[in-house]
């Protein structure tokens, strides 16, 4: 790594920063008690634009709301007393005051025994009345009077003054956010500016030198820089204003100074990257120096997430997430969320956690607070956390996944059944009106398509046949993808199938042997062909399937029990099998016709599935499943999916 | 009203916009069919710029993530059948190649047969090499060799290219909120800009005579307008760019003028105000000729909200809300804010929606679909939702309320235990972490507010005494304020307990006659001898309160039978009293001496009340009631009580 000669023996820090693994909460104790009671920053805002922050301090009535007693109903202001005969048999007649009350209209004149005012809604009620009459049930008389053939209860249609808000009553407490709510009863009393506690401003930072920002070309070897845009993103969705500084490689001397420039002008410092153990990690030496106290946590008893490192200088606030955009998130949404909102002066986040049941067993490391990302459905009885991570890298766990949950240091396992927290990711996180478990393809983003065009929301877990099946017997998803081969009928998919699951007949998927276009060692042969001539040579390189994959089981039939070199790389989706061949870290594998059409692969085919759907019959009702089957079914799906290189049933 | 002589008889559309009453389903689906389906306006945004925003198109992977194969470790690329046999007993050396593998080096040598390569963490994996060996799992050898003692499993430690995205497949539909997630997701793509539906510019005016802007010295009889600071807040969190344009008179030539440039400059235009039957209401008359279809619903089977009118002008939605504030959220929230969200390529929310149990049965009007404003407290088993309307002019209502409920138009009622949807005002709801429920006293403030310092949220719902000890009894609070005197046994609040509920002393208030200070008629007397005066002059008006109320038995005692003028006048709080006198709407009346004093007013001590606590015993050890029982009990709340006008008991 470029280690820049003099900064690197600048101090001794780096020997002693990752000796004392601390449990999370020791970690956070530490973080919190260094940095707080602190006084927060305030400042004078316009209500338009206090929305999302937090008051700073309480807020007393100067005023009564209303601040008259008022008229509810377009009518007459009258004297209840008046009207305590009137029936239909025996009307009252009330003369008319001289004057109508409007809206904005003080009164003038009082309301006498036997006399009645007219009066808008919202009018104040003029002196000696205690009632309004809707003008609907009165009917007009000659000579400006009204005759009523009802009763009137004192206080009908009058809201009195200080009913809503009464003058030197708390009317909003330090520490409220600001949402539409409290703005309608800061206007109603009249006020137009509130003091709040302003945004922390967050300087965010991404290190390492393999990081491009997204948008620039890719040199090899490099990764987009996910941190930066993910980071800022969830800082501004937790009260922070965010600053992202850019991505920097692992040079001592410049990233300090721009950590220093970062700090001086930010009250909070977020870097990524850069806390394992590797050669390039400076960050946390630098942070070392940056003021006092200085690093109180470096190395926390986290899975993922140990390489946390928690620092305040000087005051303010610096961290390094974890490199990987997973344990960045986890540890972001568990550790730093709940300072960042005591310095916004925001109360806890409620919005962001919900309640679910964990459909399985999950195995805990003792010892370590675990971390697990988990994708949300709607069960019979309320929702279910589906454990979804794809190993502690993975970014489209983000897609799949709503959220985490936590399993405690002293736990080894979270039992299957259990009803357990989940933080959400954000808050608006919205369970999917389809959830469809099972074998992946990509073929199901044409048959979905037109459910997203809809309005209905998709959420497809790939977890193989196999869990797929699992996943519908226990009711915890719609449908479940499957192409598996029994071979004791000779047929696909159905002889799989248990009471409560039905077959929707789905399409056909070729299979077959990928190579990269123009390789004269597999060009014109069949399949059979192909993989002798691939065993002949050593340099040919094969990439293989994931264990239980149905490509896995056809490899393994041509292959006939060798087991060539790169037999042991299994990737698990036909996507990683074309990119591994692209790439040229290997010559050959098999994948499905259209991913290799997709990559621009060369292809010979060698056999044809059937990929059908095991539908919960319980769930065939359901507006967005019978969306589905109407897609599946339809011409126009069915012509994509032949555009596509798909074969419909 | 300021009725333009002109303008008033431009057109006879006033006499024909009133008259069909429809129902709240068939206003919604006229109002839709003549929006949708509609082209969406796009623009291309920078990621840091979408969030929040929904995407306009589907979004391609372009690549695979990770780019290539990665190590998810510092540690050594291997070929795992080269380690197949190792164990404790028996070490595999391995020769080192010549080249580190850091983050975004490209390797050069390929892992042969007896090689590994050192990596970092998010190294790729070079050619040959199928797993990786934690560096804490070797130990170094002379000659540029390591020793490992145990096996690997193919794969080990390996992140395969385009397992986290894979190249081609959707990676997020259009249609999708941008949040933090979504972000993390595009960016580990490479995707620096999306394609995002416009947000939806909405002009917000409000239309009354009577309207003054908060900030502003309030004019006798007008009021602060409540609707332009709310919507403009609900749009806002609801997807839409707030124009807020000011509170306009009815003085139809200028206000048309105002609403035609607001629709020419944005895509919607909300007004609010001006729809009921009195005179004033000329935003109808103008909505009419503002472009085609025009009006599509004016009068809709709602309660509170029938004054509502919808309309599409030239294809922009036009609505004229109620102007009562509660009446404008229940509409918006309820009818506008769906179509806001399809404007804004949004999916509808699903954040602002929450199951709770209703306590109490609530009777309802056959044929109009009915809003209920609800407090959510936590109960025993889920959220309870607590009616807590006060009138439908009412703004504490949102502070008490956090959202409401809808009956439907066919129902009479819903009966007590009924599970509900209930629609949040704001998304961001947190249940409270104390719940009061009973009389309501100025007190209560001084007594919690350490708690809200200590970042414990309370609510404080007014029911009175009897109201209060049966939402105890059902488990719906945590305390129960009361003052009831029990005349049998001559003593306050302790005969009137249950089992599972405990007394905890509060303070003594005193109550006593109040008047405008100064007033000759009262100066000097006794309670009782002021009453006799003021019986005796017929000029002299009181102020009663409300059947229930203890303040209420102590004003009868001293009447004794007399129903003098303004004893209807039944306003529910203290505060509403002591505004009657301030504003000359009577002359004498009974409160507290605390709200006596804020007031201004002459005050004539009468008896002394015991304001205690009715604590639910299971409730005792949550943390936020020993707060207020620390609270209670401490110097400085007994002090600043004694500040306030109160004894502590």
């Amino acid at each position: 790594m470029n280690k820049s000669g003099p900064a690197s023996s600048r101090d001794g820090a780096d020997q002693d920063q990752f000796l004392t693994i601390l449990s999370r909460e020791e970690a956070l104790a530490r973080f919190e008690a260094a940095l707080f009671p602190r006084e927060l920053a305030v400042e004078e805002r316009a209500l338009s634009d206090a929305l999302g922050l937090a008051l700073a301090s309480d807020v007393v009535a100067a005023m009564d709301v209303p601040p008259f007693d008022r008229s509810n109903v377009d009518g007459f202001a009258v004297r209840s007393a008046d009207l305590e005969a009137a029936g239909e048999a025996s009307p009252v007649h009330l003369r008319l005051n001289d004057e109508t009350i409007a809206c904005g209209t003080a009164p003038e004149l009082p309301v006498v025994q036997g006399s009645a005012t007219p009066i808008a809604t919202g009018g104040p009620i003029p002196r000696g009345a205690d009632a309004v009459v809707m003008i609907e049930h009165t009917q007009p008389l000659r000579n400006d009077a009204i005759e009523i053939r009802r009763a009137v209860s004192p206080g009908q249609f009058v809201s009195y003054a200080g009913s809503d808000i009464a003058r030197g009553e708390i009317l909003l407490r330090a520490g409220t956010l600001v949402g539409s709510r409290e703005i309608g009863m800061l206007a109603a009393s009249g006020i137009a500016r509130v003091l709040v506690t302003k945004k922390p401003r967050v300087a965010i930072i991404s290190t390492g030198d393999e990081l491009v920002q997204p948008g620039l070309p890719l040199r090899p070897a490099a990764i987009y820089d996910t941190n930066g845009a993910i980071v800022a993103a969830a800082v501004s969705e937790n009260g922070g204003d965010a600053v992202f500084l850019g991505a920097f490689p692992d040079e001592e001397d410049r990233l300090e100074a721009v950590m220093r420039e970062a700090l001086a002008t930010s009250d909070m410092l977020l870097l990524s990257g850069g806390t394992s153990k590797g050669e390039g990690d400076v960050s946390h030496r630098i942070v070392a120096r940056l003021g006092k106290p200085g690093i109180v946590a470096h190395g926390v008893a986290l899975k993922p997430g140990k390489p946390l490192c928690l620092a305040v200088c000087d005051g303010k606030p610096v961290v390094i997430l974890p490199g990987f955009p997973t344990s960045a998130m986890f540890t972001f949404h568990d550790m730093i969320v709940p300072v960042l909102r005591r310095l916004a002066g925001l109360p806890p986040r409620n919005d962001a956690r919900v309640t679910a049941k964990v459909p399985v067993r999950i195995a805990s490391e003792l010892g370590r607070t675990e971390f697990v990302m988990v994708s949300l459905v709607e069960g019979d009885e309320g929702l279910i956390a589906y454990p979804s991570g794809k190993g502690s890298g993975a970014i489209t766990s983000f897609a799949q996944a709503d959220g985490f949950l936590k399993i405690d240091a002293l736990a080894d396992q979270m039992p299957a059944g259990t009803d357990t927290e989940v933080m959400l990711f954000t808050p608006h996180v919205r369970v999917p009106d389809l959830v469809i478990v099972g074998s992946h393809c990509t073929g199901l983003d044409v048959v979905t398509a037109p459910l997203a065009r809809a309005g209905l929301s998709v959420r497809s877990i790939s977890v193989g046949s196999l869990g797929g099946l699992a996943a519908a017997r226990r009711g915890e998803c719609d449908l479940a993808p499957i192409h598996l081969f029994d071979e004791k009928t000779d047929t696909y998919n159905t002889p799989f199938l248990v009471p409560g699951l039905e077959l929707v007949p789905g399409y056909r998927r070729m299979q077959g042997i990928v190579f990269r276009a123009g390789d004269e060692r597999f060009e014109g042969l069949s399949a059979e062909d192909a993989v002798r001539a691939a065993l002949k040579d050593p340099s040919c390189l094969m990439v293989n399937r994931n264990q239980g994959a149905g490509t896995r089981i056809l490899i393994d039939r041509l292959l006939d029990g060798v087991k060539p070199d790169g037999y042991w790389n299994q990737p698990r989706s036909h996507n990683a099998v074309a990119a591994a061949l692209a790439q040229k870290r290997a010559d050959w594998g098999m994948t499905i016709a259209p991913v290799a059409r997709a990559a621009g692969l060369g292809f010979i085919p060698f056999a044809e599935e059937h990929y059908d759907f095991a539908l919960v019959t319980a769930r065939k009702p359901r507006p967005a499943v019978r969306a589905f089957l109407d897609s599946l079914t339809s011409p126009e799906t069915r012509a994509a999916l032949e555009r596509a290189g798909f074969r419909p049933a």
